[in-house]
């Protein structure tokens, strides 16, 4: 089924005068930069998930709150509806614009405003890069710890948004978990304190409700980080495996025996042999799966926690199990993984990103399941992923040139996302829902559960003039999409198997 | 200003019938405990804040879920309020009935549901007690982190309505932080499934939202959480000083080396000579203030680590480092601290004990304010508290029996409340707002933003049937209370100091 917007299953949007709103907003900010020429909103068109676009009627640039605030109560009085992004490296399409609305763009919220070593914090605007902020910080021998794959482009409001992860998040948590504060303004212009640089706050926790919260509750125009010191000793432990599986099992019996390490990244045959002619990064071509397990802290602590891996490892029944001898060749282990999907792009004109998390238990079996969903779907799945928290980035490789290629891809992704919810998992692990997984958030909810997102959602934005049509489904969207699989008792997608 | 329910400040209450409603209930639920009569009602018109006491109309004790759905439509379509009790540890009257409502205590709800040592999760009720879960994970090496000094008696549903912390939260997070799925029921009777056993879960957090919600939200009806590996080595050092605010500065001096201790707590020359009196714990009666340091982990980690927090706290002046030679030692260290509370209470007829969180760096300055106050007031204050968090527990002393006494204590805590938030803390670190701190939420919080807060409450309870009254105040308790600030340009307690 479609995720673009459809009234008809995501409910009516207000009516939109584009020469109207682009004159009142003119008129009411006469200093902002606002986009409405084709080849100036062109750029603005998508987000990270590239496969969708949408032209934005209008592209506002504000670089201070005083800003925000008028665009949002002028854009109200207007009825015209409102999408935030920042950097636009989303991969979730959750700044997908909207043809009948403003897109509101908060790159230029790009200081950092504040930067204690002592308590440990940084205050920064939105727009300021993931990135930025460790390089700022490293002076004091600190850094911020979540790092998207993106975190050279990305910026900390998106980060908050969506909730963002990254490599280190198995040991140092999401986005969520290194945040401790946030400002917002609400669609009537009002500024909102959340969280505070103690350890806990009153009220309800609606800190953690904007984590994830895509744009649509309020404008974040402040973001308070934890920042952590810089482990003192890093290593990373390169370990093949003949049979995938195994590699799976391994993930669950390094954790089981009490370690967290730093990170802790799987790689399938595919990706290996990709990532391998792409960088050269001395992965075994042979092998059907390697992990890469990366142990930091006190150079004690690190030394031990390395041979009891290795011990492990050896016993879940490891091939070879390698070392990083130094630091350059661990940058290089580390070189392939994070350059893993272009090297896996090089394989077919198109791939698809997935991003579900499951309970490591499960690894084996969803590894078993996407293997044979590739086998009938006759599409290539290249596995790489965040194994120790089991949040999985399955790759489907296909061509958009050949017909019907793009919805068997996007079929067979969405029959892995239902796999992961099957198990016990969920359908995002840090790239959030947008547009992209609309669909399947009828899958992991039920109609009373989406009907309670709807009402927390309406006490911030009753009118849905917040991003509207992203994150939560209509449950028209769900009836339609749901009967898919209750009608005729029969499976979405009965060309799959069902495991 | 007075704390208990106050139709013209808290909104008017529907009228009810006792009788009535006692005959559906015990209509409807023929098989559940339904306490009506005097003697029955008494043990429960307080919960842990017992300076506060009203009767509860009627006492509900169900067992199973489907009770609490019968129940709850059944009190929904009478319009009568419900009011969710665990095991009424709670220190700030989140629990205090409400005379003309239903009392839904949820202690019978104590079974151990799963206990999965691989995936380190216990997926429990929420009547179990706090402890019984580290016990039960005990035969797996593991335990459940968060350790309010109640563990042995409070449970893990009141704990999540609290989000309770400990002495060990500073390293490893409050009750937020630590739990994975909650199950809930709402006020509809409809079942919400919040969280999951995988890494992330998409939609709004509404499970951070039910941490903290104060039984506001829904009734909790299963909780599943994290399980830690016990730390396999921990060493305890305690610190004098001849300085209350150098032993607060300290504190910071610690973190800011890089460590984060397993526990980091404070005590000053009052609560040190009490406990010692009591306890006997080996503690140096002369010191004007302590800190108990835990170091946890690895063997070789702990060794490390001691080392260095002995020079940052010889660097920061301290008079006297000592090692606990032995476990034995060690717990006669730790008895101190965890009976200091009632080691405190045998200094005066009655104590208030506060709970305000501050950023770690105004540890000094703060401290200077509460021995102002003290001094100002007349009342001695006895400071123990989780140091390293910033989380406070000033112990206030007086005697009710002396007109006035008691009205001194409230308004000397208020005033340390509101330099808590002054310094940019909060008025809570683990034990809640329930109705003890609901007019400091008016200092804490702008009008604009308990707007909003009234706005989610609403999206699930619009009519104010679970515990009104608890957590946020209505902006006409605040605008009373907020007008003692600011009418004639004076101070809310003009006889104590401003700083």
């Amino acid at each position: 089924m479609n995720i673009l917007f459809d009234e008809r299953l995501d409910g009516p949007l207000p009516a939109v005068d584009a020469a109207t709103t682009f004159e009142r907003l003119r008129a009411a900010l006469p200093g902002m930069t606002l986009l409405h020429r084709d080849e100036d909103r062109r750029p603005f068109e998508c987000d990270g998930l590239s496969a969708y676009r949408v032209m934005p009627m209008l592209v506002a640039l504000p670089e201070t709150v005083a800003q925000v605030v008028t665009l949002l109560r002028t854009c109200r009085e207007l009825r015209v509806p409102v999408v935030t992004r920042g950097a636009g490296t989303g991969l979730s399409g959750g700044a997908l614009p909207l043809e009948q609305g403003v897109l509101l763009v908060m790159s230029r919220f790009d200081r950092i405003l504040e930067l204690d070593p002592d308590a440990r914090i940084a205050r920064v605007q939105p727009g300021v890069r993931n990135l930025a902020i460790s390089e700022a910080a490293a002076a004091y021998g600190l850094y911020y710890a979540p790092d998207p794959s993106s975190q050279i482009a990305c910026s900390i409001g998106g980060n908050v948004a969506e909730n963002a992860g990254g490599v280190h998040c198995l040991k140092y948590g999401l986005t969520v978990h290194n945040v401790l504060a946030v400002e917002a303004i609400t669609l009537e212009g009002e500024r909102l304190a959340l969280g505070s640089a103690a350890l806990d706050a009153p009220g309800y926790d609606l800190l953690a409700l904007f984590n994830g919260s895509e744009g649509m509750l309020g404008i974040i125009t402040e973001v308070t980080v934890k920042l952590l010191p810089r482990p003192e000793s890093a290593k990373v432990i390169l370990a093949s495996f003949d049979d995938v599986e195994k590699a799976g099992r391994a993930v669950g019996d390094i954790i089981a025996a009490g370690i967290i390490p730093g990170g802790l990244e799987m790689m399938d045959n595919l990706a290996i042999r990709a990532a391998e002619d792409f960088i050269h990064a001395g992965y075994p071509v042979e092998a059907q799966a390697i992990l890469l397990c990366e142990l930091d802290g006190v150079e004690a602590d690190v030394a031990d926690e390395c041979q009891r891996v290795r011990e492990v490892l050896a016993q879940a029944g490891a091939t070879d199990i390698v070392l990083a001898r130094d630091d350059a060749e661990r940058a290089r282990f580390w070189a392939g993984r994070k350059n893993a999907f272009p090297a896996v792009g090089r394989l077919a004109p198109d791939y698809y990103c997935m991003d579900g998390t499951i309970p490591r238990r499960e690894l084996p079996r969803v590894l078993k399941g996407i293997a044979a969903l590739s086998a009938e779907s006759g599409l290539a799945v290249a596995n790489v992923f965040h194994a120790g928290d089991g949040n999985m980035h399955p790759l489907i490789l296909f061509d958009a040139n050949r017909p019907g290629e793009l919805e068997r891809a996007e079929r067979v992704g969405a029959r892995i996302l239902e796999l992961c919810v099957e198990v016990g998992g969920s359908i995002t692990g840090e790239h959030g829902v947008g547009r992209e997984k609309i669909n399947q958030m009828c899958t992991q909810f039920r109609p009373d559960e989406i009907t309670v997102f709807h009402a927390v959602k309406a006490a911030f934005d009753p009118d849905r003039m917040l991003n509207p049509g992203k994150n939560i489904p209509t449950l028209a969207r769900c009836a339609e999409y749901g009967a898919m699989h209750v009608h005729n008792n029969r499976l979405p997608h009965p060309e799959l198997p069902r495991f």
